[in-house]
Order: C-alpha cells, then sequence, then structure tokens
C-alpha cells in the first residue's frame, strides 16, 4: 500500500477539496483491498461518539481502513491498545494523529476543535504503576473534548495523601479512580465527593491479586453508594463513561 | 422501647416545636441505650445526598434509632433491604414512612417534595424476576426526587421488543439496565443511547449463572463503551448512579 | 522419512492402482517406523463421518501416518490446530491438501467431490478477531461437503447490523455463532430463528473475559431456547454439530 | 380471582365459541389486574415453537395469564419449573393441564394432536437421580409433538450396560443425554451414534462437583465431536434442541 | 449425666480439696463414658496459653468432658462458636462460664485474674454487621487477659470517622481489623499505625462478596506492610495473634 | 566442578572400595560447596523407598550433590521433571545414569538389578498427548524394579477399543490412567477391574479444560469405587502408588 | 408395599428354601411396581465386590428392590449416605441390616461371615468432627471383611500426638486419613509408612476451607510421594481403596 | 542523566558537609526531571520504619529518584522485587548498596548500623525452591536491624526434620515460615511454638497449586491458632510483620 496518496487524499478531504464520499471512494482504490470491518458510522449520531477502534487482533491495514473511513465521514478517530510497532505504522499512515506510548492509545483528529473543553474530569491514580490505564482514560477524554486533572499515586496506606489534594477534584463532573492490588481507592474517594466515580481494577500485582480479580471484587463490593465498575485496565471505558457524563453536564 | 413518645417527638420536631438537637437528646432518653451505630450526618453536605441505612444485621431497633438521628437533622430517610416483618416494625415507629414490599425498601421524607423532579432516568428490566432489583432502583430514585420511567420484560432473545419501546427512554440522563441470566441486555441498550448505563445483574437463573456471577462477568466484558457495573442485585447503588448523573445534569 | 515415495504411493492409490490395504503396508515400509497412534477406521461407518485429527502434542510424522491410513481407507482427511510451519511440511506431504493459514486447518481429500453440497449452515461472528474461530467452522463445514455462508462482525452493540443481514441466514438448518468479549450475540441470533444454533466463546477479550470463561457462562445461561454450546474456541465443534444437523435434514 | 369465570372463558375458547381476542379482553376484565408480563406471541410464527413460561420467580397468578394469552392464540403452553403447590393451583385454572411431579412442568393443549409425531429423541441418563431432568426433557418433547425413547441408568462405571441397549437409540434423530457426578456418558453415547449429542449436566454429586460445575466442563471438553452442551439442570433446553432437530428432519 | 456432681467435683478441685488426677478420675466415673477427644494438656506449656475447643460439630457432652480435663489441669477454658442453645446447656454444667451471645463464645476461668491485664489491643470493626466477629476476638483476649479497646463503625466511605478516633488506638501493642464486604478498613489502618494489623475478613455483604472471599482477597493484597490475614470470620484467630503480641510485648 | 574426579569417586565407591562416608566427604571436598538441601537418607528404611528428587528449582549442581549422597549410601537415584539440557549436564556427571527425553526423567542405579521384578503394573493413556505424563509413570515403576505395560490410545469416544485391549491388563496389581481433555478415562477403566485405580489427570486441552482441572474434577467425582486420584501431571506419583500396591502384592 | 411378605421371602432365602431367582421372581410381585433401577449384578464377579447402593437420590422402596435383587444373588449389600429415618425404614425392611447412624451406612450380609479377615487398614482421623467420614470407611472396610483399626484426633498442630501412635498403624496394608479445614495430616503419615495413604478430604472448616476444596487442593499437591485422594468426604471411596490393596496383599 | 554527581553529592550528604534539604534540591536539579512519585517520608515517623519501593513497574530512574529523597532525609532504602539488570543499574548510582540476587533486594543504609540487633526471628522452609522468598524476608529483617536464623529444607514429608532442629527456633520472637506446593509446614510449626507464625504461600508447585493458591488456602485454614496470613510469595511482608513483632518485643 503506497501511503503517500493515502496521506495526499486526507490532506485534500481536510481541505476540502474532496468530499467524504469522494475519498473514501478513491482511498478505497488506492488501499486495493477488499473491505475488511463493517464501520458503524451512525454511531455518532445515535451514541454521541464515534465508533471507537479496539487495536487487537486487527492489522495495521484494517485500522487503517477504518480510520479512513470514519475520517472520511468527518468523525474523530480514536485507535485503543496499540502496540508501539504498530503504532508507528500508523504515524506513518496518518502523520497528523497522536499516538501515547505509555497508554498505547492513537488519536487522529482532521477537525478543527473547539475553543473550549466541554465538562470537567479528574483521574486519580493509586500507584506509578497504574498509570497506563491513567493515561488510556485521559487520551480518551482529549478525544471527546473534555478537560481531565490527574492526581497521582495516592494509595490508601498513605492516608494523609488524598485529603491534601482533595481540592484538584472536589469541583469535577466524574471521576476516575485507577487502582491495582486491593482496590481500595475508589471506596475512599466516594466518600469524599458528591459525584459518580468510575473504578478501574487494573491487572497490577501479584499472588492473589489474580490478575486484578481481587481488585475488581473489592470495587464491586465498595461501601460507597457512588462508585461503579468497568473491566480491569479498562482505562478506556472509564474515560468514556466520565466523560459522558461531564458533556452531558455542560450542555 | 415506648414508640408512642418517639413518634410525638418526631412529630413535634417536624413542626419545628423542638430543635433537632433536642429531639436527638430527648430521644435517647426515650430510646434509653447506648448509641450502637454512628451516623455520618454530614454526608449530606459532602456528597449531596445524606446517608442510606444498609438493613441486613441491624435490628428494628437500630435501624429507628439511626434514623431518628437523620429525620433530626432533617435528611431524607431511606432504608435497604428491609424484610417484610421488620418494614412493618418500622412502619409502626414512622407512620409517615413508606415501604416497598417489592423492592423491600422505606423512604421517610417529613420535608416538604421540591415542586418538580430533578432529571430523568430509565430503568429496564429483561424479565419479571428481576422486577425486586428494579424496584430497588426506582425507590431509590424517589428518594433522590428523580422522575424514574420503567420499561419491563424486554430480554434479548424477543429481539424485536426492545427498538419498540424505544421512544420511552431515549431521553433519559441515564438508564439503570436490570438483567439476571446471561445478562446481556446492558451490551444492547448501550448500543442504542448517548448516556451511561448502569448495569445490574441480578442472581437470577440456575446452574451455570453462579448466583449472579455469570452475568456480572458478562456486563464487565461488554463490548459498549458506556455500559459500568455494580455488585450483583445492587438495584440501589445503581439508581443512586443514575440519580447523581440526573440530578448534575439539571442543575 | 522420504516424502517423494509416500507421494508416489498416495498417487498411485488415488488412480486405484493400489488397494487401500497395499498403500498402508507399503506406506509402513517407507516410513520404517512402528505405529503411533491407533486410527479408528471404523468411525465413518459408525458416526457418519471419519475421525479428525487433533493436531497440538502429534509431531509431523505422526500426522501424516494418520491421515495415510485413513486417506488409504478411502477417507477425507481434517487436521485441526496445525501451525503454519508443521501445515507447510504436512503440505509437502500431501499436495493436494488445502491449509488454511486463518484457521490453521488441513484438508485432504482424494476422492471426487459430490455434484453437490448437503445442506446450509451460517456463519456468525461478533468481531474480525472472532474469524480464526469461524474460520475453523468453515473449513469444517467444507470437508463435511455442506454449505457455509459467513455473516462477519454484527456484535450487539450496533443494534441494527443483525437484522439488515437476516435474510443471510434465515435458510439455514443451523447456525454457528462465534462470540469473544461478553458472548451475548447467540442469544439474540436464537430469538429469530426456527433452527439450533451452536454457540462457540472465543477467547478474544481481556481481563474479567477470563480467557473466554466468561463467554462461556453467557452462552450456557442465555434465555434463548435454541442455543447449544461448545468449548471455548471449538470452532470444528460447533461446524461438526451443525454439518450434522444440516445433512441429516437433507437426507 | 374467580377461577371459574376464567376456566368457563377458556372452554368456550375452545369450543370456538368466542375468538382468541375476544377470550383475551374477557379474560383481562375477569382478572382485573393490569398486564404484568409482556408476551411474546410472534414467536411461534419466528422460531417455530411458541414461548415457553420459566415458572421460578412468578406467581400462579402471572402464569396464569401468560398461559391464557398463549391459549387464546392457539398456542400450546408449556411452564418449567413448577413447584407441586403452584402446580396443583394452576392445574385447577386449566384443568385440561398435564402435571408431572418429576420434572415440575405443566403442558396445556386445547388443539387437537396431530395424526402422528415428527421424529425421534433418545434420552439417555446415567443414574436415577437424573430422572427428573429426564423428565422435564421427555415433557418438552411431548409438547413439540416429537416421539422420545427412554435409557436409564447406563452409567458408565457398568461398561457392558450402553453397548447392550444401542439398538433402543441408534435410530434417534438426536439424542439428550443426561448425567451428574463426573459426567462422562455423553462421550461414549456420541462415539456410537451419527447424530448430534446434546448433554445436560445435573447438580447430581457431591464434594468437588461443585454443584454440577464438574460434570458440565467434563461435556464441555469431550474429545467426541457430536456433543453440544447447555446449562446445568436444563433439561428443557436439551429437549427442545433435540426437537429442533427432530422435526426438520422430519420435514 | 449428673452437673450437680460435676459441678460439686469443680468446686472441690477449685478449691484444692481434691487434686486435678483425682478430679479427673472421678468425673470420668462420673460422666461414665469412654473419652471421645485426645485433649492436648501440654499446649499451655509449649504455647503459652491451654487448647482452645472449637465447638462446632461437637455435643455438649463433648465439650464438658474437654473442658472438665482442662479445669481439672487448672487451665483456663474458652469454647468458640457456641450456638445459644448448647451455650445454656453448658452453662447449667458450668455455672462459672461467662456465655457471650453475640460473639458466640464461652469462657471458664476457676482461677483467679491476675492484678493487671498484660498488654493492650484495639478490635477496629467497619460496620455494625462485623459486630459478632469482633466480640470472639473480644472473648478471646479477655481470657488471654488482655486489655481489649473496641472502635466501632469506622468503615472507609466516611474518610473523616477513623482519623477523629485514632487516639484510641495509637498506643495498642497490636490491631485487629474486622471488615466484610470490600474490606479495605485494614489497608487505611495499617497506614496510621507502628504495629502489626491483624486483618479479619468477615463474610458480611451479598452479591460478588463470594461469602467474604472478596474482602479477603482485598486484606492479602493490601499495599500496606503490616497487614496479616487470618480466616474470614475468624475473630478467635486474629484476638489470639493479637494477644500473643501484647504479652510478648508486656512480659 | 570438576566431573571427571566425582565420576572417579563414583566407581570407586561402586566398586567398594571406599565406604559410603568416604565417597561422601571426599566429594564434597570435590564439589567445595556447602551444603545446599538436607537429603532425607533414612527415607528408604521408613518408606520402602529412597527419597525421590524433584527437579524444578534446583540447580544440576545441587541436584549432582544430592544423588552422589544417595549414591554413596547405595540408594537408587530418581529425578523428576529434568529439562533436556540439565539432563545432558547430569548424564555427564553420571554417565550410569539414563535420561527418558519424553519423561522427563533421570534414573541411576549403580546397584546389580534384582533378577526378576516384583509386580505388575498397567498404564493405560486416552490420547497420544497424554505419553509424557505416562512415561513419567513408566519410569518410576522401573526405578521400583516393577513390571509395566503400556496400553496407549484408547479415549472413550472409540468405545470399542479399550474392550479389545482388556487381556493386556486384566492381570495387574494396580493400574495408572492418564488422561486429559475430560477425563473419563479412568471411570470406565474402573468398571472393568478388580484393582485399584490411580487417575492421572494431565493439563491436555483447551478452552474450559483450565489446564487439567476440569479432567482432575471429573476423575474426583468419578462413580466408579476404585479410582484414586493425583495431582495434574503428576506421572511420578500414580506410578509411586501403583508401584507400591504391586510390591506388597508380590511380598 | 407390604414388608411382612417380603421379609418372609428374604428369610426363606436365607434358609434355602428358596432360591435366588425364586425370591427375585417372588418379591417383584411382592412388591408391585416395575424394576426401577438395574442392578449389575456382575459387578462382584468383575471387580471383586458387588454394586454399592449410593442412597441420595433413591426412595426406601427403590433401596429395598436392589438390595433384595443383590441378596438373592447371594451379594453382599452396602447403602450409603441414608438419612436416619430412611434408615429406619429400611431396618423394618430387612431386620439382619445393621445400620450406622454416625457413618450414615447400612450394612446387610445374610452369608456366614469368614473365619478371619482379609488384612490391616488403619483410619486416622485429625479432628472429632472428621469422625461421620471415617465411619464410612470402617464400615465399607467391615462389609469387605477387611480388619480396620481406629486412630483419632491427631491433627498436626499437636505435633507429639501422631508419632505416640505410630505403633497403631506401622503395620497396616493401607492407611485411610480423613482430614478437613487445612488437610495436612496426610502429609504428614504419608512420611511415616511404606504403604499408600487414601486422603479424605472433609468439608469440616469455614470460610476459606471453601467446602471442603481447600484441604482438597491440599491433598492433591501433597510432596509425600504415597498419597492419592478421593472426593471430598468420600469415606466410602477411600475405605473401598484401601480395602482392595489389603485383600490383594493377603491372597 | 549523571551518576558520578548523584555519587557525588550521596557521599556528601553521609558526610554531613551537606544537609538533607540541600542534596534533595541539588540531586533534583541534577536529574533534571520532573518528580515522578510521591514519597511518603513522614512514614518512618508515623508506622516506625520508612516506606519500602516496590520495584515491578518502576523504571531505574524513578527508582533513583524516590530512593535519594528517602536517603537525603536520612531514611533507609530498601526496594524489593528488582531484577538482575535494574539492579546492576542501581548499584552504579549507589554503590554503597547491597543486592541480593535470590531475593531480588536492594538495601542502602549510608547511616551507621546500631551497635545490636533488636529482637530475634526465625525464617522455616518447607523446600529448596521457596529460598528466594525466604531470603526477601531476611534481607527485610537486616533493614529493620532485625537478627534472622535460617532453618531450610524442613517439609512435613520428612517428619523427623522438623523436630530435630526446634532449637534453633524455640527462642524467636516471632517466625515466618515459607512453603509451597501444600504448605502444610506453618501448622505444624505452630504447634510447637508460643509466637505469632506468618506464614508466606509461595508459588512453588505444579498443577492443582493454582500457583499458590492451594497453599494459601491451607494456611488461611490452618488449625493452629498462632498462624496469620500474607500473600503468595510475599517475603517482603511477612518480615517485616515478624520485625515489627520483634522490635516491639525487646523495646
Amino acid at each position: 500500500m503506497d501511503s503517500t496518496q493515502l496521506v495526499n487524499l486526507a490532506g485534500r478531504l481536510a481541505a476540502s477539496e474532496i468530499s467524504a464520499a469522494e475519498f473514501l471512494r478513491l482511498a478505497a482504490v488506492e488501499v486495493g483491498q477488499p473491505e475488511i470491518a463493517t464501520v458503524d458510522l451512525e454511531r455518532a449520531g445515535r451514541c454521541g461518539f464515534p465508533e471507537v477502534i479496539y487495536g487487537p487482533g486487527k492489522t495495521a491495514e484494517a485500522i487503517t481502513q477504518i480510520a479512513a473511513q470514519l475520517l472520511a465521514n468527518e468523525q474523530r478517530v480514536l485507535v485503543t491498545r496499540v502496540e508501539a510497532d504498530k503504532g508507528a505504522e500508523l504515524l506513518r499512515q496518518f502523520p497528523a494523529g497522536r499516538y501515547n506510548e505509555l497508554g498505547r492509545t492513537l488519536r487522529i483528529d482532521l477537525s478543527q476543535p473547539p475553543a473550549e473543553t466541554a465538562g470537567q474530569v479528574a483521574i486519580i491514580t493509586a500507584g506509578t504503576s497504574d498509570l497506563p490505564v491513567a493515561e488510556e482514560a485521559r487520551e480518551t477524554l482529549a478525544w471527546m473534548n473534555v478537560r481531565a486533572t490527574m492526581v497521582h499515586d495516592v494509595g490508601v496506606a498513605g492516608p494523609h495523601r488524598l485529603p491534601e489534594r482533595l481540592a484538584e477534584f472536589s469541583e469535577a463532573d466524574a471521576i476516575v479512580v485507577v487502582a491495582g492490588m486491593e482496590g481500595a481507592l475508589p471506596s475512599v474517594v466516594g466518600g469524599y465527593v458528591p459525584c459518580p466515580v468510575f473504578a478501574v481494577p487494573t491487572s497490577v500485582g501479584y499472588g492473589a491479586s489474580l490478575g486484578g480479580l481481587s481488585a475488581l471484587l473489592t470495587m464491586l463490593n465498595s461501601c460507597a453508594s457512588n462508585v461503579a465498575v468497568v473491566n480491569i485496565d479498562a482505562g478506556f471505558k472509564a474515560g468514556y463513561l466520565a466523560g459522558l457524563v461531564a458533556t452531558r453536564r455542560r450542555k
């Protein structure tokens, strides 16, 4: 596949020299491959945000094809769980994209960003090992155009740390809490705030952490009323849910 | 314990004849027992809503004591997981309370309800056996003064049922989906709507449903981006989270 | 082992120049090894289809030996879970074979295929990552001489996708549904059709997908009456069961 | 609720004195309750057989209401998992019904049964404790108008028992195998027959049988290619799937 | 068995009128039964404290026999997990005993208690439902002659509660923390104190609390270095371990 | 370490030129390392057979040291779970040893083997993938000087295979059955024979085989009375137990 | 059913007044019921001992019928897991039977017991709560005519107890070890003896004992080579296996 | 980063030429990076010992930064779970550090060690494969300045080994027992001693050892009263807890 041509086409599309439909037709010719995945182009209308591309099990070619279709329809692209080498290959196809190495995400947005962000979300981590998952959440919020504040390394065994930093997230519309090992942080955060807390268990830990299952169970059993839970290491999903709350709030 | 006296005191408090502090002191004398639980009276200020009383493992006396403290501080009372006989006993203490037999909840609100509700939440169930959990969510929303719509019995194996009723929840600020057995409904609902979906797995099922664990896992692995999960049968928690989203939305 | 000789012998057998018994005797001499596996040559008579060779834990030599015995008895060969390098080695032994890289299967059929296929099966996948398992099912059906239709990438979170493609599988004698993550697709498909649905959970997913266990549980708890389940990633078994139904139907 | 009136109405409906629509309207008046469950009356057209009523979590009133709607639309009724006392109550509502105490099922069919059955299914049990689950399967097949043969108590530890009885199920279109404890019987049966085997693990056993999970795992891992699995104790589902195969076969 | 005689004998033993060996011989005659359990009378010398009697699966007769042997050897008796009716029966045998209804323990000590206790342990609970387990720990410490302070109902979702009560356990030699549901409290306590924390998960909770397994996993994965864990609901064991630390400390 | 010297010493010991004690002292000097494991030299007297060396987590040096001590005391050596490269290294130290590549065992016996074997054990496998575990059992029996017969590839889905080969194991003192996947073979074998069956689940399988747990559960729940179970892949242990029965039998 | 007649018939059979075949025919007439279970009368010839009747899920009538057939064929009867009231009912049918209340077994032997027992087995328990399972093993051995020695209450936390009683089981042909909670006893016993140890985990314990699963895992992972494991609470199976070893030993 | 400068600064700090605050400021300039982790410098005052650095998920740079801060505040450094190459890199930064290859720990202490140790702890292992975990415990105790005795390779299947070595740990203030496989050793040790036993399950084993879960469950269910448990392979935590007991004891 000749990436130069694809980039040129994308450039012309961005400059409104060609329509989205033209771009799509021309790109398909350029790529010379049958369609390998069905893109849900109506999701943005139905659900508020475009389809997000889940990277694992997809080749760079497949991701390129889907991303091109989304861009041709003037939708912003977010790809999650992209390994470094696949990320580099995709950046060659989409030089305007931004790859986050820690969060393993790729964002491509050919449109003009809006003048201001649409709400405010805080992302809180228990330890430094939880950073990659937190970064995935942060990138998701950036893609949704929601402002995100990061509060790092406030694990519950240092009990004075969290109260000291309360001011940093007291105004949030929603909070993402990322924690591995025993996963107790969301319960403690939940007790301080009047907004929903989306808890992400991480696979950080060893032995009886059971790859994150232990933290997951902790969060599901939280005695704080405002804690909802997503899958292990699912930074994207927690970010997306918090972003939904924040954007609705500010409408 | 003489319940007549307690009721009188509560009446005088409601009539502003005595202050909350006086009520509390007098009630303690009346009850003649040491304090058996610590009530978190500042939660309403910190978290937006008062402390909710979790019924299991507490005697009617203990619940009465906690509820009296909350009422004395002009906070609305919600008690969850109250069995029928305990509910009857509590209603004798608090004749103004409302007991929901299906949802096993008791609500007591001595204040004047606001003129209008603060938002809109839809509660969707997969089957009739999921009703008790849905009722717990509905009562929670009523206690939060949020309008709730119920959409019953739209399990995924009747694939035409859900689309037919889409209009009933398309305007919701947040959706609570209650499902047992395979727990697939939240994923399907999530694909239709632009708001957060709070999924509640129920313990309805047999064999490999593992008391709700199977539905819980399904929901955690949902391929829909806007699905967050709470504990098995935790209708209260899902209702509370949806209510938080709805009330923030309308502020 | 001298593969040229073995191929010659197979050719002579195919040309009816030697009998199956002669082939077997000569091949054993050529191979010069004691028998390392017991082939169930009567299975075709007893169960309708010949024994299928499960690849893992068997060397290319062992597979060659078993395949040669089956071919010598005029039975069609299907080998599953064959890694690429072992597949290449086997193709050198059996140039008439067809290796499917995605499905990791090898088919060898020296007989003339029948004029028409014996029934119709639809294979439906939830996402592109489920393709390898679906391909294993498709190859199994080809080996059984059953026509298979593929319907890809119709996950439940895009709720309009499935109904649009209903026509493609409404005539099927049986349906194979392949899905990872939450595994909800079989329930939804089951609600549309009057034939058996064989559900295959895949190990696609992360975190609480537990290597496919979560999807497996979902399918076992399906509220659709016509959903039966096979082992995780067992594309072969689902294809085989669907093929049994289809061939009986058309007898 | 006055059951006499309801029975009269059903009788008039059966005698074609009133139409289904009339019956339904009159019955609703008689019952005097809002609709408490949504009946999927189109399932028979879409899936070949009417909706089946899952008993647990439904009151006798709710079941009566759903059954009346089905009967009013000339559909046959099957209720599963009906405890003895609820069964007695329902028989008073529907004197034409047949309650199977062992299988805990209730069948009601006001139409004339067809002259001959539509296929043949064998039900095989490992031990006498598996009988209730086998009976549920047998009643399901009777409701589908499929002939069922029972072969009891042929557990694998008596290895001569099964071959002796081979003739009884060699002509079956599909086989249901019901087994608890180690659940090995389906694999052995599968090796003898050319048709699909629907395996039902039962919760019979103790200790490491884990309420049927052990048998379930055994069946999922079966080395026989023609074994599909349903949920623990799901006699209904296995019977239904086998019935689907048998009725298609004979069309 | 005539309890009067047994009590008399015990009284004479306490008054040093008969030796331990005489008591034992006479009691055996009185009881008229063969020995049904082997009492480890040397444990007090080897391990510092006498054998403790685990109640379940033992009749009141068996417990009486073992307790009599211990008392005859001037050892203090502690029986755990004694249901109310068995407790009443044992109190008739040993009127000097103290039965704790909430903690389900029976203590019998015929010796003169020492002038002062041997150390200090704090017992902290997350919620009122954890009280029975905490009481078992407290009774164990009383039997070991260790002073115990109780701090109740300081769950992590009320984050200000614990710091307010820090003074009550800052001097403890060891701390027992009792918590169900998510079991996060030990981690938070552990971050405040310089002594060992013995964490007891309780079976309080529902759904994904898995009968206490979830809290157990949380505690095992605690990021606080000073948290050790005992079995679910094992108030006795945590109390015993804390008592060992406290008594060694003060020697 | 100079292996030549060690081999010389072992040779002189075998030739009775030096005593065991001298060998040990000299070998320690040669090896020049402190003792890194405690060898239980009295086990042969106490339990009938010498200590067996479990390979994993031990360096070749550590194994050499332990083996040398055993040989110096005229005890036969068996090392299990020895990877190929470690095996090669050990063979250089002990040229008289026999390394079994498939079973990953090393046997060293410097003594004269007895004129005849002590009993008879049959080892039966379900499939060819179970061979490595069966070989470990066979080597163990060889080390115990017990005659072992191998019956391969008689999985239950080929139901005629086992009866055909009954004669080969009808005289056995004990039987080892090795099976992965669903692990049903021991139950079937158990129904044919009057001796103990030691069942070994193997980690052969995929998906719901859970690394052998599924087969393990099957075997524990066996309805055959004479089936005992050992750990997953524990060929050594099953061989050892069968050998104990066989040698006692023939005493 | 008229039990008097049945008893009379059994008496005449015992007195050789009627043949076994006559008894069977007459009893069937008397009972007036179709055969409800298939008795494996050839098992004694094939496996050395008659079929054993597993009580749960069988009515007293069904057990009576099976037992009568066995007795009619001069086979000894053992029924396991018989609750007290069913046991009383069966004793009325078979006055010569012996019911063991603790072990919940019923033995009926109309033949003359042999002059001497056939071997020697020791049964060792960890605690008094393990007695019922040990009694089931003991009754099984009595039924097999094997001498059994009981060694009670030698749990590993009293480390001196076991060595003191070593002499009582040093001559055993096989040992049954029954233990709940952590299940460590079989490993310790295994290290002292040269014979096979059959370990029975019991469901005694609480919390993380998981109904016996914890003890089961302990025993499967035993570092003692001579420990085989049976299902939780499976006293019968361990007794049977030990009996097989003992009777072969003494032949 | 220029490590020479950092080492010089550390040297000047150790020589009191610069204050801790100066060191920290200068080091931050030298390192030229923003702070990547929050160090809890007050932990030593609050909990008795400084914060310990958990290695996984942290780069050598991050560890260096945290360690430098601790040293600048005159706190001793312990880093756990440091792989060999990262350890080598850290030693270049901190030449005064001690890296333990087996235990994968790094200790750095720039202060003068106290004249005598503060207590006594015994560390007991079941087998040689448990050594790495035991070494982690030993290094932790060295860092706490507590004397540690090692007793190796005394697994329960060699029952005479432990009593022989009793003298070596009879004076301990606390005992750490490290065991994999069945994990029975802590119970046996617990029965001999009057002090707390901190049990560490290890991931040593195979099959049903489930990566250490089996040993973990064994220890939680221990029938010895003085056994507390930590996470799988958590040598650090057990050492730390034992050290807390020992240092308190000797104050």
